[in-house]
C-alpha cells in the first residue's frame, strides 16, 4: 500500500476501534504526548519485547536490569543531560503561547537553511520580524527549555529529581556490578526495558512523538582495542541493506562492503546494524520501507561519535525506529568524573609485558637556586610531565600558578627505564542500540495496514506476521446451537492449552466475525459447522488469501502450532 | 528457617553479591526508596510476572493494558487521592528535619492506642511533649503531605501532573472502551502491570517500601447484583487459609466456610482471595508464612467497601503483599461526577418488564396565578420529585433558589403509570486484587533462604522453586580442557533451545562452581567429566538434597525438563 496524507488517520481509528491504541485521559479532555496501549495493542507490544529479549538477552546473552525511571539530579548533571537535552523555546509577549523555534522557522522557511545554536536562532527570528502564528504579537528572546520532567524527592524542595530520558544511565552507574556479575571479562551487555520520557513542547503523530515512551536499550561495553572486530560480525556480513552515510551516495550494499570500504566505521557498529535489521523485519517492518541513515555530524546526539538510525518510510516520512550509536567512552568517563569511582577494566596480557618507560627527574640543586620558591613546583611538574612532550625540543615547559615556564634541559634527567607490566587499564567503550517500541509497533500496524472492497463495502484487513498477531487463531460456531459452541469451546481450550492465542466468538453472522479477526490480523480462523458434528472436521480460514481447508479436529493445535510457524503453507 | 533480626541483612546481601538487588545511585551516595533489579532479579522479577499474567490473563481471561505513569491533575482530583493520599509530617523548629508522626509517636508509645486523625495527632504530640529525636528542638504543627510526587506537563507551571500512585485509575478511565471491547457483557476484567509511586517520608526496610515500586492489579467489574455468587468460586472452596478478620478469633477455614459464617462479604473476594494463595504459594511462599487479615474499618483507603490483604511473615513482622479489595463503584461514581461522562451499564432482562412508576404531574393553572413569576421552576422541580419523597405526607417540597418552598396537593397530581422496560442502568462494581511485586519477591527470597555449614564455612543456599529460578541449570566442565568445554557447551545450547535457563561455568573448582549455583538457587548442576567423554553421560546434582545422579546426555534437555516440572524426582 502506497503512502497517502491520510494513511495514518486511517490506523489510527483502526486501532482505536480495535483496542491498540487509546489516546489517554480521554474523558477529561486528553493530554498530548500519551496513549493507553488497549487490550490489543498491549499483546502486540508484549510480544515485540519478548522479541527483543529472544534476540539481545537469549540471543547476545545480555543481562537485564530494570532500574527506576526517577533519578536524582546529580546523574543527569554528569550525563550531560541537564546541560544539553533542551529545545530551544520562544514564548509571544502579548498571548503567552509558547512555540519551539526550530518548528516555527521551518514552517515558514521551509526550504532555508535552519539554524542550529541559539545565537543563530536568536537572529534569524529577527532578521525575519518572526510573529507570533496565533495573535500576531511579537515574540520575546528565544531560550532553552529542558526536556526532562522534573520532581522533588522526599518532602520539600531540597532533593530534585529528573524522570529518565533514556534508560541508559543506570546502566552505566551499575558498571562496577555488571563488570563483577560477568567475572570481569570484555564485551558483555546489559539491556533494560521501560519507560522514558521527554517533556515535549508540542508532541504530534500518535504514538512517534510521545511524552512518555517506551524503550528498549542495550549498552554492550567493549575494549576499545577490539571493537573494530566483533566475533559474530559473520553472521550478517552478507546481509543487504539501504544505506544513507552522511558523506557520498545513499546505496544498497551488503554490511561485509559498508565496513570494508569505510562507510561503516567498524564492525561492531554493522553488527547491531545487522541485528536490528534482521528483529524488525521478524517483527513486521516492511524490507521495501526500512532504511539505515548515519547522523550527520552536526545532529549527533552529545554523547556520540557515530550513530546510524534505522528509519522506516509511514505516511509522514522516513521516520527513526531504533539508533545505533557509539558512545565511546563518553559517559563512563563522566560518571568516573562526577563521582571519583574507578570505572575502568584491567586488560591482563596473555603473559607480563617488559615495557620501556621515559622517566623525567628533576635536578634538585640546580632547581632550587634558580627558582627560589617556585622550585617545589616545577620539580612536581616536570616529574608529572609526559616524556612525549619533550620529542624534538631541548627544554621542558610546565604550568604553575596558571603561567607557563620554560625550564632548561640542566634542571632534569632523561632516563629510559624497563618496568614489567600484567596488562593495561582502560574505560571501555559503548555501542548502544537503543530501540523506539511504540514507533516500532506504529510501524508494523502501518506497514500491515490494507484495505479493499468486499460487497461494496470498504474492508480492513491487518497482515501481521502471525507471530505477532495479538490473536492468532479464532474459533467461530457456526451457530449458537449446544453441540457447536460445545465443540468450539473444546477446540479453543486445546488451543490455548498449546500456548495460542485464541478468540472463541460466537455472535454476529460468520462474514462479521471475518471482519472483526481481519482487523485485529488474526491470521487464521476455523469455523465449527453441521458437518463438524458428524466428521470431527473444521474449516481453516486463511486471512491473507481468504482461502479455506477442512482438517481434522483431532490434531487441530498441532495444525495451527504448524501454521503460525509456517511448516505448513496448503494456502499458497 | 525462623525469623531472626539479621535474616533481612543476610538477604540483602546475598541479594547484592548475586546481582538480585542493588541500590539504586550508590556510586552517587544512594536515594533512599530506589533499588534497581540486577540480572538474577530483574529474570525472578520477569518470571513473577510471567506467572501473574498466567493466572489473570489466561486462566482469568482478563484484558492488558499499558497507560502511561504521568496523569493529569483532575484524575487524582476525581479520584480523591489528591486530597486523601498524604501521611501526617512534622517538623523540628530548631534543626528543620521532617518527620512521619505517626513513626515518632509509635516508637515512643508503642504500647499505647495510636491516633487516626489530624487533630488527635497534633493533641497527642502536644501533650506528651514529643521534641525533635535528633536535636531535641520543639515540633511544629503537623500538615498532610501527598504522597504523589509531582511534576508539570509541558513548558511553564501550568498543567500539573502526577505520577501515578497505584495502576488502577487508568483502568477506570478506561471503562467505556473495556466495555465495548468485552461486547458490553459484565463481568470482565482489566489489569496492569507496572511502575507505582509514593514519594515516601521515610523509606526502609529494601524493596519493601519503596518510594518507586513494581505492582500488579486487576480491576474486575461486576454487576453488583451478581458479585456475590462467583462461577468459579467452586475451584477454591475446599481451600483451607489462616483468616484474620476484623471482628472476632483468627483461625484456619476454607474459603467456603469464611463465605458461609459471613467472614468474607461475598463469593467475588473469596475467590480472588484463594486465586491470591494459589499464585502465592506456586511463586515460592512459605504456606506457614502466609496468612489474610481483613481490614479494620478506619484502617481502609478512602475507596474500599472492604479489603482482604495477604500477610507474608518476613524477619521484621507480618507484611502486607497483596490487597483484595471491594472498590464498589466509588472509582467510576467519582470519575463519571467530575467528567460528565456516562460510564454506566446496562443490564438487559431477559425479557422486557413491565414495571410500576408513579409520576408527578404540576397543575398549570392553579400554579400560575399562585407563585407567579416562580410557577414555571416549581412546575418543573415538581415534576423532578421522586414520589417516594411523597409518601406518608400531602404536600410536596422542593428547593427553589436555595429555599425550600411547599407546595399543597392542589398544585399537583400523581398517577401510577405502567411502563415496558428491557433492562436497567447500574454502575458497575469493582472488586481489585493488588500484588506489590517488589514485596512478593523479596518474601520469594528471604523465605527461600536458607544457611548451614559446610566445611566449617557457612553454606547459603537459595531454596527456589525450580521453575522461578533465574538459572535453572548450570553446566560445568569438570576442568578446561577443550573436549569438556566443547561438550558442556553443546549440553548448555541443547539446554537453551528447550527454553531451560542454562548458565555454562568453566572457572574455579567445581566446589565454588556449586556454592556460586547454590546461592543464586539453580536447581539442578551438571558436570561433564572424563567418564562422560567416554560413554556420554554427566552427573546431575540436586540442589536441596546435594544428591547426583548419572543421566545420559542424549536426552538431556527431555530429563533436565521433567526435573524442573517435577515430573521425575529421582533425589527424593
Amino acid at each position: 500500500m502506497p503512502a497517502s496524507p491520510d494513511l495514518f488517520s486511517k490506523v489510527m481509528a483502526l486501532a482505536k476501534r480495535r483496542g491498540f491504541l487509546w489516546p489517554s485521559y480521554e474523558i477529561y479532555g486528553g493530554v498530548a504526548g500519551f496513549y493507553d496501549y488497549g487490550p490489543m495493542g498491549s499483546r502486540l507490544k508484549n510480544t515485540l519485547e519478548a522479541l527483543w529479549r529472544r534476540y539481545y538477552v537469549a540471543g547476545e546473552g545480555f543481562a537485564e536490569l530494570a532500574a527506576p525511571v526517577i533519578a536524582p539530579e546529580a546523574v543527569f548533571k554528569a550525563s550531560g543531560h541537564l546541560e544539553k537535552f533542551s529545545d530551544i523555546m520562544v514564548e509571544c509577549t502579548k498571548c503567552g503561547e509558547a512555540f519551539r523555534a526550530d518548528h516555527l522557522l521551518k514552517e515558514l522557511f521551509p526550504d532555508e537553511r535552519q539554524p542550529a545554536t541559539m545565537e543563530d536562532t536568536a537572529k534569524m527570528l529577527k532578521e525575519r520580524a518572526v510573529r507570533c502564528p496565533s495573535c500576531k504579537g511579537g515574540l520575546g528572546e528565544p531560550y532553552p527549555f529542558n526536556l526532562m520532567f522534573r520532581t522533588f524527592i522526599g518532602p520539600g524542595i531540597k532533593r530534585t529529581g529528573y524522570l529518565r530520558p533514556e534508560t541508559a544511565q543506570t546502566m552505566f552507574l551499575d558498571f562496577g556490578m555488571l563488570f563483577r556479575h560477568f567475572r570481569e571479562k570484555l564485551p558483555f551487555g546489559a539491556v533494560q526495558i521501560g519507560r522514558g520520557y521527554r517533556n515535549e513542547i508540542a508532541p504530534r503523530q500518535g504514538i512517534i512523538r510521545l511524552r512518555e515512551f517506551n524503550m528498549a536499550e542495550a549498552e554492550v561495553f567493549f575494549d576499545p582495542q577490539k571493537k573494530t572486530r566483533h566475533p559474530r560480525f559473520g553472521e550478517v556480513a552478507m546481509m543487504r541493506l539501504h544505506l544513507v552515510p552522511n558523506e557520498g551516495a545513499e546505496a544498497d550494499l551488503t554490511l561485509g562492503e559498508a565496513v570494508s570500504k569505510g562507510i561503516m566505521v567498524h564492525e561492531s557498529i554493522a553488527y547491531f546494524v545487522g541485528l536490528t535489521a534482521k528483529l524488525l523485519l521478524e517483527a513486521g517492518v516492511d524490507p521495501a520501507r526500512l532504511r539505515f541513515r548515519q547522523h550527520a555530524r552536526d545532529e549527533m546526539a552529545h554523547y556520540a561519535a557515530d550513530c546510524w538510525d534505522a528509519e522506516t518510510l509511514l505516511s509522514f516520512g522516513w521516520t527513526e525506529v531504533v539508533g545505533v550509536a557509539d558512545r565511546t567512552c563518553y559517559d563512563l568517563e563522566a560518571h568516573m568524573k562526577a563521582s571519583g569511582q574507578d570505572m575502568r577494566a584491567f586488560a591482563r596480557f596473555d603473559e607480563p609485558a617488559t615495557v620501556e618507560k621515559t622517566v623525567i627527574s628533576p635536578v634538585h640543586n640546580v632547581l632550587g637556586p634558580r627558582y627560589k620558591k617556585d622550585a617545589k613546583a616545577i620539580a612536581k611538574a616536570l616529574e608529572a610531565l609526559d616524556a612525549c612532550t619533550l620529542e624534538g625540543r631541548d627544554f621542558a615547559e610546565v604550568e604553575i600558578a596558571g603561567k607557563n615556564v620554560r625550564v632548561e634541559k640542566d634542571c632534569f634527567t632523561v632516563k629510559k627505564v624497563s618496568e614489567t607490566v600484567n596488562g593495561v587499564w582502560f574505560t571501555p567503550h559503548v555501542i548502544e542500540p537503543s530501540y523506539g517500541i511504540d514507533r516500532i509497533l506504529y510501524t508494523i500496524l502501518e506497514h500491515s495496514y490494507s484495505e479493499g472492497e468486499k460487497e461494496g463495502e470498504p474492508y480492513t484487513v491487518l497482515r501481521l506476521r502471525p507471530a505477532m498477531a495479538p490473536i492468532q487463531a479464532g474459533v467461530f460456531p457456526l451457530t449458537g446451537k449446544d453441540e457447536l459452541v460445545v465443540m468450539a469451546e473444546d477446540i479453543a481450550r486445546r488451543l490455548r492449552e498449546a500456548g495460542i492465542a485464541t478468540y472463541l466468538d460466537a455472535s454476529d453472522s460468520i462474514g462479521r466475525r471475518y471482519a472483526r479477526m481481519d482487523e485485529v490480523g488474526t491470521p487464521f480462523c476455523m469455523t465449527v459447522d453441521f458437518d463438524s458434528l458428524k466428521d470431527r472436521t473444521v474449516t481453516i480460514r486463511d486471512r491473507d488469501s481468504t482461502r479455506q481447508i477442512r482438517v481434522p479436529a483431532e490434531g487441530i493445535a498441532g495444525t495451527v502450532g504448524d501454521l503460525l510457524a509456517g511448516r505448513q503453507t496448503p494456502f499458497r
